[in-house]
């Protein structure tokens, strides 16, 4: 049987090496469950993949990109009892969601219950889970605590309001566009200052002089520095991402003697090194949160397959809403 | 009563502002103990302090310096009850050791048991703590686990050194001097490495391959990074120290898809923030490695107050084989 799929032969930019081919899709196992992708968004991870950037490198040529994306099981191996075709399914970050139709392990997907729309259920798996992590796994914030980000409008940072919001937390959001302002406080944000004001002052007027223990990093360089600054003594500031493209640069003095405590979050090893209990409560929680409506990632636009270049042109450029989706199966 | 003491008036280069002079002693009152030091070292924190880089300032001045001592009691208040003359003692932070005779309160004195020279004692309280706090608080290390710090060859590093020998742990040490490597090796050290050799290789022919978990990093900038580079997934690395007087430059990388923690260690704090039987079981620990002779530090010279000048020129060159002390009341 063959499929329409993005495919890329050698790393480089996405738009010169992804394109659209028919590729033929492997016999289906007893183990194995064949999706028809309904949703799958582009995430800056799945570019740096493409271009051979992410740690994570491909387990064989062609190689077809993205890291998330939901389906409904159009069939089902011999030996798979816990899904039916027709069910709604999260896809691994293996099997390569750019694509119309794909085969993976029937125990790599999961179920995703009612009511969460599938272009939602599509983006749970990365950056609302990145968020949730963040939120619970650095410091133990009590409710009514600040915390602080940068890049608040990208995708994590609408979860990180969102979900924050939920647990009677508050944020201060940083962003590059004063538009995004009204916004970010109608999702959520407790405050919203721009990366070029005197973070100090606002921060004060906002929050009371509140200590603020826990930064969200996706920027580097001076932008992370400007949200370490700010941290109370024995702070922590968590890195997700490097949109900046610029290393972090810490006075010494801030580690020494603000105790500032520096560190990392990657979503693919917390899912590697999660047992499957806590994989499961993960996915429950964040079920949870889309049903609720708490987690809801505002979409830019839905391309097709066949529209791969534009997509990734839009992505490339600045200024939107949302997310872009591509909707392979539809 | 007077006594000389080394005193500053502004902050200033230490050559050019800190000179000795004779001041007035405070009267005794009942809950104070008067003090004749008799050993106080010239530790880097000391010259920050008197060029006013230090975080703690004087609380008034003149001003004396000197952060840490050991002396004896020549007399004590009517309510003391701890202490009486003849007592070797360790003077607190607060309380400026070079000088001949000082006054302080009874309780901010730690009483050294018997077998610690006092010119060890006088060495305790700073550096060979931060070692073992730094040892013991950040990563749960095993028996034959390995650590890495750089800057091997200074009071902390060599107190590393001791400590970890004594615990069952292994060192690997980063010096920049070659002639370093034989002394350390005989002082306990596992493997010593050039700041310039090829870390990896080396460190690969040391441990056999065994993660190292623990970085310990005082001089910042590029030796920094070189040890967060051959640290282990999930790996620490403290910074206690700036002596390159280069800001750190961590990839962002290194925390995101490592899992690098980059924490910071400042002894003043951990003592301001420790409870009573926190700090006496820390003392205890400190008096009963120098009692077996684990933490003893080299001394290069030992300098009168009269030779303020000579010994702080000698504490700014390179090359030295221990540490630099006043003896101001012997």
């Amino acid at each position: 049987m063959k499929t329409k799929a993005i495919v890329y032969r050698a790393h480089g930019a996405p738009s010169s090496v992804a394109h659209l081919e028919e590729i033929e899709l492997p016999q289906l196992q007893p183990n194995q469950v064949r999706v028809r992708v309904l949703f799958a968004p582009i995430n800056p991870a799945d570019l740096n993949a493409i271009e051979g950037t992410y740690p994570i490198r491909p387990s064989s040529w062609p190689a077809v990109p993205g890291g998330e994306g939901a389906g409904i099981v159009e069939e089902a191996g011999s030996e798979v009892t816990a899904l039916e075709p027709g069910k709604l399914v999260l896809l691994p970050r293996a099997a390569g969601s750019w694509c119309e139709q794909t085969i993976v392990p029937a125990d790599s997907l999961v179920a995703v219950p009612r009511g969460i729309p599938p272009e939602q259920a599509a983006m749970l798996r990365v950056n609302p889970a990145t968020a949730l992590r963040m939120l619970l796994d650095f410091v133990d914030l009590q409710p009514g605590e600040w915390i602080i980000q940068n890049a608040a409008n990208s995708a994590v940072g609408r979860a990180v309001i969102q979900i924050a919001h939920a647990r009677g937390l508050k944020t201060l959001n940083v962003v590059r566009r004063p538009e995004l302002i009204n916004e970010l406080k109608s999702a959520g944000a407790d405050a919203v200052l721009l990366e070029g004001d005197t973070l100090d002052e606002n921060i004060q007027a906002a929050t009371g002089g509140a200590p603020v223990r826990l930064g969200l990093n996706s920027v580097g360089g001076e932008s992370a520095l400007r949200l370490a600054n700010v941290l109370a003594e024995g702070g922590t500031i968590v890195t997700f991402g490097a949109m900046g493209r610029q290393p972090l640069r810490i006075p010494n003095g801030l580690l020494i003697f603000n105790d500032l405590r520096w560190r990392g979050f990657w979503v693919s090893r917390w899912y590697e090194k999660a047992s499957a209990d806590a994989r499961s409560a993960m996915f429950g929680e964040l079920f949870a949160l889309a049903q609720r409506g708490v987690v809801r990632s505002p979409v830019e636009k839905i391309y097709p397959l066949e529209e791969i270049g534009a997509a990734l042109a839009r992505v490339q450029e600045g200024g939107r809403a949302g997310k872009i989706l591509l909707s392979p199966g539809k």
